[in-house]
Parts: C-alpha cells; sequence; structure tokens
C-alpha cells in the first residue's frame, strides 16, 4: 500500500495567509499556505520526465540529491508545480516506498508554511508527530519537517514543514 | 497498487498559457495550465476532513455527486486545492478504487488545458488513450476527459481534461 505523504513547506506567503485569516475565525487560519508541489516517486524518471515534455510541459533536467538520497525532476505548471522523485544510492527512501508501490506513486504534498516553529507547534499540538526532532534543509535550501504518515489522516499521509 | 491519474481541466488560463508559450518553441507550450486540484480517495472522508480543518484549513461540506458515484470535499488553498474523494452509491469507481488501496490514496491530478478539443487531440497523437470518445460534465460543471492510466507514466496516471 502506498504511504501517503503530505508536506508542509513554508515560503513566507505573508499576504495571502493574511487574506485567509480574515476569512475565518480558526485560530490557525492561514497557516497553510500554498501547494508548493505534489512529489511523485517513479521507477522511470525519463520516461515520466517525457510524459510531460511532451506535452508542452517546462521540465527541469533530473538533479542529484544526494543528502536525501533522491533524484529530482520538476514540472513547472503556472502555480505549482510536480516533483518527481527516483531513488539516488543505496539507502533511498524513495527506494522503499517503490519497493512497496512498483509503479510508483504520490510521495508526499508540499504545502506552504507562513513560519515553520509555529507550523511544527500546531501539528505536535494536534498530537501528529514529526519525522525528527528539528526542520532539515530541503532540495530548494528551505527548512523542512516532514509529519509522521500515521498521524496524518488525509489520508495516510507525512506532512514535512519547509521554510 | 494504487492507480495514479492525473487530470488535465481546461479553464481558460489564456494569459499564463500565453506567458508559458513564450517561454519555449515545443508546439504544445502553453498546453498544460495551472495544477487545478489533487484528488485523494479516502476510506473515512470525516476523518480526512477533519484533518485540514483542524489545521486551519478552508473545508467545504461534502456534496453527494450521483452522477460520478462520489462525495467530494474541496480543501481551499490560496493556489490550489486538494479534493478528497470518497464512494457514493453501489458502483462507486473510488469503491473500486479503496479496494484496491484499503488507506486510500491520490486519486487523480487535475491540470488546467486552455481547449478540451485541442488537449484531448494532442494526447492522442501522443498515443496516449482517452478514457472515453467524448467530454463529461465535472463536478464544477466543467468539461473533463480522463486518460488512459496505462498510458500516462508519470507515473502511471489517468489524465482527465475539463473545460
Amino acid at each position: 500500500m502506498a504511504s501517503i505523504r503530505s508536506v508542509l513547506a513554508l515560503k513566507s506567503p505573508a499576504k495571502l495567509a493574511l487574506s485567509a485569516r480574515s476569512m475565518s475565525s480558526h485560530p490557525l487560519a492561514g497557516l497553510l499556505g500554498k501547494l508548493n508541489h505534489v512529489a511523485i516517486a517513479t521507477p522511470d524518471l525519463k520516461k515520466s520526465s517525457d510524459f510531460y515534455k511532451n506535452l508542452g510541459a517546462k521540465v527541469s533536467e533530473a538533479v542529484p540529491q544526494p543528502e536525501h538520497g533522491v533524484y529530482t525532476v520538476f514540472v513547472e505548471l503556472p502555480n505549482s508545480k510536480i516533483e518527481l522523485l527516483h531513488p539516488f544510492g543505496e539507502k533511498s527512501p524513495i527506494q522503499a516506498f517503490l519497493n512497496k508501490n512498483k509503479d510508483g506513486g504520490m510521495h508526499h504534498i508540499c504545502i506552504e508554511v507562513r513560519d515553520i516553529q509555529e507550523a511544527v507547534s500546531a501539528v505536535r499540538s494536534k498530537g501528529i508527530r514529526t519525522l525528527g526532532e528539528k526542520t532539515k534543509i530541503g532540495a530548494h535550501g528551505k527548512h523542512v519537517m516532514f509529519l509522521h504518515p500515521k498521524d496524518c489522516s488525509a489520508p495516510k499521509a507525512i506532512f514535512q514543514l519547509k521554510l
């Protein structure tokens, strides 16, 4: 079964956050910002990249991210991105994912948050565990934090927080 | 295994399409528009809805869509949406999906296109089969067309075209 993951990525979408906040009285209104990207693990990075290229999309080259054990390819859409993930190295977390999901599948959803520490505190206050105590630096130099997939019923999901 | 699907939705993002076109000489540059939504099938619609509500997101009520055999809930983010899907009725396609993916998972990605017929012709010219000959009317009254998941290596994906 796919271990579906969602990502919270913090990228200071301050204006939008304030706008959303004014629409709601929820204490956390505005915490969740833009959908930064949807990450899809694929067993064939070239084939998946070519699929989007052939339909005219702007698709990046494959970039190795040794510290994360992945190759990444970004498909740029006008308002968001699709991140294609493929294993890099021996202990890639993507390889473990593909072992369970041979055709690939959604690995996580990246949602921007306005403040990484606020977001970490907020999700923990809801009983959602984080994967690790501290944020890490993600593919674009932003702080990220994954949440525990078993605590995210959206469905079963990991949230990663990204600054 | 998850049958991952991607959706092309046509919603006349003309300005962005032109902007993208000017960046590339690919004959289909600009065809793929905004990421309209990511659709996630869930076995527990309330739990999944509450997950986002508890984090302050703007979440719609569950709306039955008898003609599609689904309940839909939309989570609104500043730039895109997450669509939660749950079976409605006896022959729901989402039930078949959940039978294979008990924890739920990504059902499709919805990408807007500038012209539904242009998009249908374009994908067919690439050897990508459509599910059905003609477009249907989707949840928001727009024309939609799913593509055959076995022909979409992004990974294995259905594309739906939506006007």
